[in-house]
């Protein structure tokens, strides 16, 4: 008997049906229905449940090209398994699915296509080109446990395509421009993560991305970035204040030109009081430290390796830095690093180090984004943890999942 | 039975005979030799011995004012026991005699005395003011075991008074002006200190001592500092490039005001590869780290506190330097300071903050200064008894020692 067959479903009806006009013109066609079966479900046992007590639902905003996918990747691996686009759904899906955790890309949720977007003259970050309403209706009923039909935005034709069925993992990720934008859904996030990428290394990183791989011209690259600017100030940066970690990522100061992006100086921003996230600590917990781990135990070739920790506030609120500057030589050698950090949520010794190696083709796997992505996975699976291991204060109980299981039987 | 009284003894020949004159024109009468009686038990025993395996001996050198007398305080302490002047002797000794250690001042062997050092325009700090033979024969005896008749240089007339009997003490601590000068005093010694007090705090310190509390005006104690600035650099100074250990005291980096010495930055310099001491450090060794402790764990007023620690080189020798900025304002809290650092030779967890409470009310207790001093004093306490325990590189073996007390019982 298998009770994960259990989910009701709320279901998109026929966004498809507007593949060929702008969403714009449809937006009050989306609309919920939960689906006959389920209901007549729902009716016999009384109570909606799934085969989990609940699904945790983790925020993940950054703005495009920040390397929020590799960031997904670390993430769900760390949580177990690998995530794939969804089985049997259509060619084109924005979604992972892994044996614990589902991301859900939130671009599926604009509200203005490509075309609709450019007759409005908004970009993508424009709160405007976008459908909270039913983003927070879907992540909602995926939280408490409710299957979803999710609208599908396709990057490659900038249009909609069918929705595809998004079943209440154990732990959802929603990414994406605004995840922390609507306050109903921030109070939906059991945790927020804000990837704060700096303007110097954006635009590296795009330069690098799209006139090296894609031939576009210096010039375009800088009007698309000017372009974006100004939404992006207005729309995404302003959506930290509310994240409970940001992952921030700068040019290193270890040497002296400014504008050197090859070396990255990493900060890993842990805001005090987040429930279930005990910040990591370097040495010693609330005391103010700079490290240079370079010497005998850590090979170090220029400019070096330089891990800062201590407490800050962020946004008028206390948090803990952790930092790191400079890049790892060989990446085995980790495990010295990891033994001096605390609070790492780490099930035994040095599996910061074993995940970190096992995805050391991952960009970023040389420097404090790949070490803290990975970090901040593993403290998800104790949140995770925790959370199931239940306090009760969100989602089904426990006595609520046991009753739900006695009573419909399926 | 005690073996203690097999002390023989090097007199020196009357040199209070010279008190009258200037020990200048009476130096060829400086001499040794051999008291009969010792020389009647040397040759009965065929070995010269004493209650102990042998006489582990510390070089300390500074400028005058520079806190050697504290620092010697604190060094007799955590070797047990207070020093005090030795008993019997006449009103004048600038020795102290502790239960394990002798310190004497090396100031008693100067060749000149006050009137002389005028006449000739020497001053102290010139070799000539000073007789290097005579120093280095009396401690070579005491290391071996010899009692020596030590001569006794008093500050107050300037001038020589009767010499004072010196029995080889387990810790025999030189201090003073010269203790690295000469070659064949430096090699008798076990461990060598260096204590550099930087032009701004030793001005500061003079100021306090000089203008505050015995009345001198401003210009005589610059003038005093100008005269002796050059002997100084050429004859003091340099013997820190001999030292195994230095402690530097700077005014502090946490005030942007630079000459600001009330508060103060003290560095713990340890040359690597000194036997029976291994260099303190702070959280990890070998990497370089800087330490804020302040936080819920530490009080700390303004302008705060902040260690430092990691590899330097030393006169072009690998060191270890570990270094304080700042006070404390809770001494008890001290212990949480001492529980990150590694290395410091204590016989209990506790020991550091409790030889500093117990010494409160010395100068320096809240800051750099006196938990280095308390430091070293412990590190020389684990060398002298990893001496003592025997490598039988230096002085008696313990069969030796075994066959002197079987041969010479008294």
């Amino acid at each position: 008997m298998s009770v994960c067959s259990l989910y009701p479903a709320l279901r998109v009806t026929m966004p498809w049906s507007c593949s060929e006009s702008h969403l714009g013109s449809c937006r009050k066609q989306l609309m919920f229905c939960v689906s006959r079966t389920t209901a007549r479900r729902r009716a016999s046992t009384g109570v909606s449940c799934s085969a989990d007590t609940r699904t945790v639902v983790i925020g993940l905003a950054a703005d495009s090209g920040c390397g929020k996918s590799t960031f997904m990747r670390r993430l769900t691996s760390a949580l177990g398994g690998v995530a794939e686009p969804p089985r049997g759904c259509g060619a084109y899906s924005n979604t992972l699915v892994g044996d614990a955790t589902t991301v859900i890309c939130l671009d599926d949720y604009h509200a203005l296509d490509r075309e609709g977007r450019k007759e409005k003259g908004v970009t993508a970050l424009d709160p405007k080109a976008n459908n909270f309403d039913l983003m927070y209706e879907q992540v909602r009923a995926l939280k408490s446990g409710v299957a979803v039909e999710k609208p599908v935005y396709n990057h490659v034709t900038g249009r909609l395509d069918p929705p595809e069925l998004i079943r209440p993992p154990n732990i959802l990720f929603i990414e994406g421009l605004h995840p922390l934008f609507d306050p109903r859904i921030r109070s939906l996030l059991d945790l927020s993560i804000y990837l704060d990428i700096s303007n110097e290394v954006k635009f590296a990183w795009k330069i690098q991305r799209d006139m090296a791989e894609r031939g576009e011209s210096l010039e375009s690259i800088k009007a698309s970035i000017k372009a974006r600017k100004s939404d992006f100030d207005m729309y995404i940066d302003p959506q930290k204040q509310y994240a409970d970690v940001i992952i921030e990522v700068l040019p290193t100061r270890l040497i002296p030109d400014k504008s050197a992006t090859e070396v990255l100086r990493v900060r890993l921003v842990m805001r005090e009081g987040v429930k279930h996230f005990t910040p990591v600590y370097l040495f010693d917990e609330g005391s103010t430290i700079s490290w240079t781990p370079c010497g005998g135990k850590l090979s170090c070739s220029y400019p070096g390796i330089r891990f800062f920790y201590g407490p800050d506030t962020y946004f008028s609120d206390e948090a803990s830095v952790l930092e790191m500057d400079g890049r790892f030589d060989r990446l085995d050698e980790l495990i010295y690093v990891e033994s001096h950090l605390s609070n790492l949520s780490t099930k035994y010794y040095g599996e910061v180090t074993q995940q970190m190696l096992k995805h050391a083709d991952f960009p970023g796997s040389n420097d404090g984004t790949g070490l803290f992505q990975t970090i901040v996975g593993l403290k998800v699976r104790q949140l995770y943890e925790q959370i199931i291991a239940g306090d009760g204060s969100h989602g089904l109980k426990r006595e609520q999942l046991r009753r739900c299981l006695r009573l419909s039987p399926v």
